[in-house]
């Protein structure tokens, strides 16, 4: 099975992550809409929606940018019409934006608050619902959201319950979606990876390049992605994966090749419980505060 | 113990269960502040932070009655600000201001999905975080939240998602700040009812008579309540309280008090898991959707 001629609208996507995901759509002939807000290159994060377009269409899929703020209920509603207008419908909604902060209760500004909670929580609810009405016409319909198994363990939310909570809102959108969705075959998933992933967002706000060389690059994830997308949506649904475990169930078993410049032991993720790290032979280590 | 002398900052509390909470203490001898958004009666709905502070004052507590929209940062900053002016703090912070609406993601309007996000999840965050100060200087604080036990199943989130999602956040800001406020000596604990309670929210919005009559009275609520805010808020913190199993636990034994007029068989309440159901000798019945 092949994403050729699926079209999938994305939040974010102008670098990391969503990039990697829309580039490996777009080998199979995927076209992307990618709404994200960087127009204007940031002063420390390389991408734009233009130059994510540009490698989408190089890497062999058609690309639609269109800026579009999450938290404007408006450009989000636009920005779906856009896609529909030129791609013909929606089959596949992935929402990968996502704002982070690592502060406690009291550090964080309501401001931060609502800039996490409206872009994760409710830009994944508003996205899935606006998508609705496209994916329950498409062929093989699919949400994913970038988001974290449920471990409602209270050690990932003491030191920053504010961001857990507005990213594990995205992981309740999955769990309560698929079984809203079931009978409509619109498959709803979660994704997460099992290590640090080299990005951007890790280099400048999370880690530094100390991380950075103990993450796996975002092949990783774009090719688990690839494994959901292309799965029956009748099927799989309600699922949340992390990268390498379904990678080793679809018979993958080099997985160097995904850490090429690994100096040291792997870094573990956030909000991976430790049964899952249990039940993978790759070594891990956990980063103080995780 | 007694709450005697301690001042309360509560949302909501113009009736139902709030109000029923803060008279039990009031009958202690304790401070209540009353933030509110209802200064006028509602069409529906009997109460107004007017009536509440006199029904308390009657029941032998002081009260402040404050106009307060929870979802605006600033009114309640100024209702924070006049509690401490009239009773020289805070000792304990109780969230129980709540919005709902029953319905599917295509049917959960954005403006329907806001309200309940900000009254409830967002509503809980900002009071903890501001009440945070004088809880630090008070002796034995505690956090009540209004919200249910976590329990991750899907059967809760499949028919509103948003609703559950919303009241959950609640329940994560137990999970999260409990640990977070530990070492402050700070408690914070969640309360639910094990069945369906006898509001004007009951009979108005979601069951009608017909429920209230299979329903406890707000008692069971403000007795469990009373309960916790006089446990050791150093020993007794990040506890997912059910009424009944906490009562049981103080030694209580006559149940039928708190449903003097029930006429057939207790309704058990939203979120309420089922190992909860069994390891209590009251019979209830789930109500079809639950």
């Amino acid at each position: 099975m092949s994403l050729q001629g699926k079209t999938i609208f994305m939040s974010g996507g102008s670098r990391g992550i969503g990039l990697a995901i829309a580039k490996r759509a777009a080998a199979d002939g995927a076209n992307i809409a990618i709404a994200a807000k960087t127009a204007e290159p940031h002063p420390n994060l390389p991408g734009t929606i233009y130059t994510a377009a540009a490698e989408i269409e190089a890497a062999g899929g058609k690309a639609l940018p269109i800026v579009c703020d999450i938290r404007n209920d408006e450009t989000v509603q636009a920005g779906i019409d856009a896609t529909v207008e030129k791609f013909g419908g929606i089959d596949i909604c992935i929402n990968n934006a996502s704002a982070v902060s690592m502060t406690g209760t009291e550090a964080t500004s309501m401001k931060r608050y609502d800039l996490m909670t409206q872009v994760n929580t409710r830009g994944t609810f508003l996205l899935s619902k606006l998508c609705l009405p496209f994916l329950k016409k498409a062929d093989n319909p699919h949400i994913l959201n970038l988001a974290p198994p449920l471990d409602m363990s209270a050690k990932w939310f003491k030191n920053h319950t504010a961001y857990t909570m507005a990213k594990f809102g995205m992981s309740i959108c999955t769990l309560g979606m698929s079984e809203e969705f079931k009978h409509l075959g619109i498959a709803v998933n979660s994704l997460w990876p099992l290590t640090s992933i080299d990005t951007a967002a890790v280099r400048n706000v999370l880690g530094g390049d100390a991380i950075a060389k103990i993450s796996r690059t975002t092949d990783i994830i774009s090719d688990a992605a690839h494994v959901i997308l292309t799965k029956n949506s009748k099927e799989f649904t309600g699922q949340f994966v992390i990268d390498e475990v379904i990678l080793r169930e679809e018979g993958v078993t080099d997985f160097a090749k995904y850490a090429p410049n690994l100096e040291g032991t792997l870094a573990g993720d956030f909000f991976v419980p430790d049964e899952v790290f249990d039940s993978v032979p790759t070594e891990t280590i956990r980063l103080p505060g995780y």
